[in-house]
């Protein structure tokens, strides 16, 4: 492996391995990045999850995940906000580099999308100054517009950027491959990320064809149709040189896998094709 | 129903029936507008095809589809474009208002997006001649991003809207709400189609939650997430006050049914949530 720093996203192993072994297969894989999921880290408990990444020196590249801020009432809304505080002091204690934030999609029976754009603007800045006291760096991810009805209605990185000149300082971009590859304006809007000092993330995987189911058929990287290398260039030149964090969403090929081989063969495809 | 105009695209009723049966239950639900496929005016002859909306004083808003230009060798690019030579006869044979061009995704193993959107504007600009010389305007459809691997590399409006401002006359876009829906800038590109004299068609169903299908699970209006009315005054106030055409995908539900009962559906749809 060259300098290049891979984290593994606790997901791509949630079929095998809770947090603990997930840490010590990473480890005995020689990873020591990883991106923990809340009920990853509640099922153990946060104060024994934040000893392990201390003890094992391992660093954090982000907790997922905050967001689902849209809602059709106010005291729903203000629910959202404070789960999304209690999030921050999660990704505090585990010094995880950032929140991400997956923003949600349209409230109940709404067709209003630009409402439910609002409220999602409306929901980073009510926990923003919380983030910022706490010195945890808000990621916006924006998801591929095939979840903007219910899972995540802020769909490319331009849109986030917008969001985050709103918003001001302690708020970014995670970008993942899988949700923005498509993207006609792609390498504009992650140059534009880098001069604005917003990329905060890297996550990768692939799209495969044909991908078989619309949230857990992605891909092992290398297996799917996304040049990854050319999207990490972009990501370098706009000065990002952190870590690419995998994160795989798998039903029925890796996560039904053992936790070993499915770290074995992210490391091997991060050394070859990423 | 107000002065706007319904047309049945017969992919719609692709499980009940074939082309002239169509004709026949369009009619008797007092629909006369259409947009066949290709396969579909195959399976009765392109003479019979012509005659039957002949005699009926049929509207044809489209015929369904043209595209398909990426490839991975000089020669399978230049049989591609052949294809669409015979595809734009058989439009002019039926009078209709344009050819559909659903443009393809990657060729073979490629990963090269970039250079299969370039293929694109090259085989719409090899076609566009006889386009011109045949009086059968070019409908670019941009595709959901879901599609940019395997089916259309043009996802967004202003994308199509670049290739359309590169090409000259003859070439527009076909605006088909299930794959623009979610566009942060759709507003905005919807006001520059107008401006730039480009809006050919304006197709209507509906994006159901959840979608079980990437591509045959497209709902009947109404029963989706899609503010379709607000959508029509988008398109209205860009200048565009041309059929709607109902383009429905549905394998599992509205194929299932009978013909009759699906039009009689989109009638009532149409006249009360689009």
């Amino acid at each position: 492996m060259s300098d290049r720093i891979l984290s593994m996203n606790l997901a791509t192993t949630r079929g095998a391995w809770g947090f603990a072994e997930a840490v010590d297969g990473c480890l005995r894989l020689g990873v020591t990045a990883i991106s923990p999921w809340r009920d990853q880290v509640a099922a153990i408990g946060l104060d024994e999850a934040a000893n392990i990444v201390r003890s094992n020196g391992l660093r954090v590249t982000g907790l997922c995940r905050g967001g689902m801020f849209p809602a059709d009432s106010a005291e729903s809304r203000q629910k959202n906000i404070e789960d999304n505080l209690r999030a921050i002091d999660e990704a505090a204690a585990l010094g995880a580099d950032c929140l991400v934030l997956v923003v949600g999609g349209l409230p109940g029976s709404s067709k209003d999308i630009a409402g439910a754009r609002q409220m999602v603007a409306d929901g980073i800045a009510a926990m923003l100054p919380h983030a910022r006291a706490s010195g945890v760096p808000l990621a916006i991810e924006p998801l591929h517009p095939m979840y903007a009805a219910d899972r995540a209605c802020v769909n490319t990185i331009d849109q986030a950027l917008d969001i985050c000149a709103e918003l001001g300082d302690g708020v970014g971009v995670a970008i993942d491959v899988y949700h923005v590859w498509w993207d006609p304006n792609l390498a504009a809007a992650i140059a534009r990320a880098g001069r604005e000092k917003r990329i905060l993330a890297h996550h990768i995987c692939d799209w495969l064809v044909p991908t078989t189911d619309l949230l857990l058929d992605r891909g092992m990287m290398g297996d799917g149709v996304i040049d990854l290398k050319a999207i990490r260039a972009m990501i370098e030149a706009a000065g990002y040189h952190g870590p690419q964090e995998v994160e795989i969403f798998s039903r029925d090929n890796w996560w039904k896998r053992p936790g070993d081989e499915v770290v074995r063969t992210c490391v091997e495809r991060f050394e070859t094709v990423c």
